[in-house]
């Protein structure tokens, strides 16, 4: 574990602002330095940090990469990110709000060098509902979810999948223990998202998270791209 | 499948009401038709809908059990538990509501003919956080979590913890798979919550499910009595 002291907001009192005015700013402020933000919604469990630490090392040399952590409480996933690999972090505790908001977030990049960063990954407070709609100035909205969880998320929690830009089925290393369809689960996918490329990973295995980065990388050098990708 | 038509509750508009109120109203009415009510709290995927239908083949003829299915979308919960043995069974499709609230529950209720049921188990949104705070005029409030979620969900969402009467941890049989350190979820529920029985089982082999069903059932005839189980 690094031994760099933990960065961390804790958000006692919410001040009523203009989220989507506040998210506009913050990306305006990414974009100026050149950062690409990803917010990175899932339910408890599903693997954000996890992702986060096995992207840090499929990326090496080729980006930069600052992390803002959101929890409920506690800041292990802060000191997680810092081990893995992760440029600078800062650990923002909602104080029981169940999904990160602009404001927060803006507080953060006080925090942070993003001058020294290329890419910025925005864990959000794990939750697959509340966190859909509210915008944090992120250029790609991720929506990640485990095999264990079942094939049938995308029927459950349509918003989420239908607002994200890409999807991460994590967990197929436990795909044959767990009775997954994985052609339900795209096609549930694609009949609420046409769009967004799915990646099935393995967080614990390393499977299928080079491609992820690869691709992750090459939407910072062009965003516009639609690259190939494992799932499609 | 059952051939019945499933009961659905759209929820559109919501109107203002005191929570707790319509709670205490909502307990009353379980308390005099002597039906004993669970309110089940689960992120995605932690198998709340796989729980209930262990749960009836295992009590069997011992119970009549209805069950509230809450989501944000969908009826396909309702018509699994019905399929699985449910006495009834009413869908309260949220309309994007990231947790139930007693008024929704009271409204089912409508739907339900309690002098038919034993049991009433309450299926939240899969949401691990909103739920929480939100009395539904329950007896108990169960956690669950999947073993393939991590030990790590008591120090991660405390309050839900801290909060439960009862706290089954599920997927046992992926256990030795995922890395996940038994003692150490078990410390940290103890940290928070001294009192709350904590099951071990495994909805997908049946793993444990008769020693919480019998625990269940014994919470109806006797409330009070703190009964040995699988885990303490």
């Amino acid at each position: 574990m690094s031994a760099r002291t933990i960065k961390l907001i804790e958000i006692a009192e919410r001040v009523l602002v203009d989220n989507d005015e506040v998210a506009s700013r913050v990306q305006r402020h990414l974009d100026a330095a050149g950062v690409l933000a990803v917010n990175i919604i899932a339910g408890p469990g599903a693997g954000k940090t996890s992702l986060i630490g096995r992207t840090l090392a499929a990326l090496g040399e080729r980006a930069r990469v600052g992390v803002i952590e959101g929890d409920i409480s506690g800041s292990v996933d802060t000191a997680r990110v810092l081990a893995a690999g992760a440029t600078d972090a800062v650990q923002i505790n909602t104080g029981g709000n169940c999904h990160l908001e602009a404001d927060m977030v803006e507080r953060a990049l006080d925090d942070l060098d993003l001058a020294a960063l290329d890419l910025l990954f925005i864990e959000n407070v794990g939750n697959l509902v509340c966190p859909t709609h509210w915008r944090l100035g992120e250029h790609l909205k991720l929506c990640l979810v485990g095999a264990s969880e079942g094939d049938d998320k995308p029927l459950k929690y349509p918003e989420i999948f239908a607002a994200s830009d890409v999807v991460l089925l994590n967990k197929i290393d436990l795909i044959e223990l767990v009775d997954f369809d994985r052609e339900r689960f795209v096609d549930s996918v694609r009949a609420l998202n046409r769009k967004a490329p799915i990646f099935a990973v393995s967080c614990r295995t390393g499977q299928g998270i080079g491609a992820w980065a690869d691709w992750l990388l090459a939407q910072r050098r062009d965003p516009g791209q639609d690259p190939l990708c494992a799932s499609r």
